[in-house]
């Protein structure tokens, strides 16, 4: 892990960019701790520069509640070199969703790759993270592309919680792979999300095995999450990573 | 209203039992209050007695966050005189409900009359309440019998937001009823609530005309609503009643 930047932004947090291998990703830790900080991944669909202005809020929420974030840039988004496939498949995507055809075969070509060249980022990048005296245990994951939160909530243990949108397109075989999911969740679902199916979504949070899982329903479309449900989830961390 | 006793809580909230006409009830006040306080309706299924504990708690928090709070019997639970016919049809809901029956019929027979005789003690309570020097408006619903919520919150313009339980039968002819309702709401839904349809309490959310309206999904059954959703409940009237 090398880092490639450095600022202190205004309310004291500390915004590191590193790189990592081939992929880079940012580290925003509290202006003053007494102690490791928890950290939480900030998952996002891809394209940090563009996604920056939401990951920051997130980041400086979390750094509020004494937490460390992070976030990485996805394979194949930004500056990380395109995938001919996915690419493919993302544009397959398009038609078939404007044209209202099935889309669940492009989903499992789109979605089960990126889920498996990711989640191994994910874990290098954990290590290198947890490697810092500023960043302590536990770990919660927040974010989109809920077939990532999926997979790493069931392959990593240091994952002790997690925020899942489920606002984007989960593989059909990925509903078997949430009943292994066992850590505490509060699950996002925006009622009319113009991307994602009510039912599907719903069918997914009665999937999750976790004992413990909250899902929280809000009006409107898919970018419309009330800014009170970043609240909840800086809550719900601290119930579950302190 | 007559005050029927009064005792200072060891938080220093003050419980006062009233009566109002037919029926009693009990008022929680916050120990200290700058200004008249907000306040909030709690509502049960019936019998203030058994429920009292429950109750109790509620309103401690509730005084926590500055807010009075208040609850009244049920016609025909406690003290009140039964009446026969919701006796029967009480009886008739279990036996249906044991035997796997169809049960509109019968929710019909026990609820309807039940909201016709308590929304109007419910608002013959506000303004008596209101005519303290110690609560000023608005004021918040929170409680189980959810239909009771719903009438409420079509007809009385004095109650700002609510939380409800959706644990209850609803009539079906009062879905039609939630489409008016028009107030930021938080439902609650236990995911696997015993005595409660999933399906229908969905159905339900997605019925209520607010705007603003959250679906709070918890694991577990009908009476295993998790602590922590008292707080959100008490957040989210802190965002609507000051």
């Amino acid at each position: 892990m090398r880092f490639t930047s450095e600022q202190r932004l205004d309310d004291g947090v500390l915004e590191r960019e590193f790189t990592l291998d081939e992929f880079p990703g940012i580290l925003w830790t509290p202006g003053s701790m007494s102690a490791p900080a928890p950290l939480v991944l900030l998952g996002h669909p891809g394209g940090l520069h563009k996604m920056y202005p939401r990951l920051a809020a997130r980041a400086r929420a979390c750094a509020a509640q004494g937490f460390a974030a992070a976030t990485i840039e996805l394979p194949g988004s930004g500056e990380r070199p395109r995938s001919a496939v996915a690419e493919q498949a993302r544009a397959d995507l398009r038609r078939a969703l404007e044209a209202g055809e099935p889309v669940d075969e492009i989903v499992d070509r789109l979605v089960l790759p990126l889920v498996e060249k990711v989640v191994p980022e994910w874990r290098i990048t954990m290590d290198a993270l947890l490697s810092l005296p500023e960043i302590g245990g536990p770990i919660g994951y927040a974010g989109g592309v809920i077939a990532i939160g999926i997979r790493l909530a069931v392959v990593e243990p240091r994952i002790a919680a997690a925020v899942m949108f489920a606002g984007s397109f989960v593989p059909r075989i990925m509903f078997e792979e949430a009943r292994q999911v066992a850590i505490p969740l509060l699950v996002l679902l925006q009622w009319d999300d113009e991307g994602n199916d009510r039912q599907s979504a719903l069918d997914l949070f009665d999937a999750f095995g976790s004992k413990e899982k909250t899902l929280h329903a809000n009006m409107g479309g898919h970018t419309g999450v009330p800014r009170f449900e970043g609240d909840d989830g800086n809550r719900f961390f601290a119930r579950h990573l302190k």
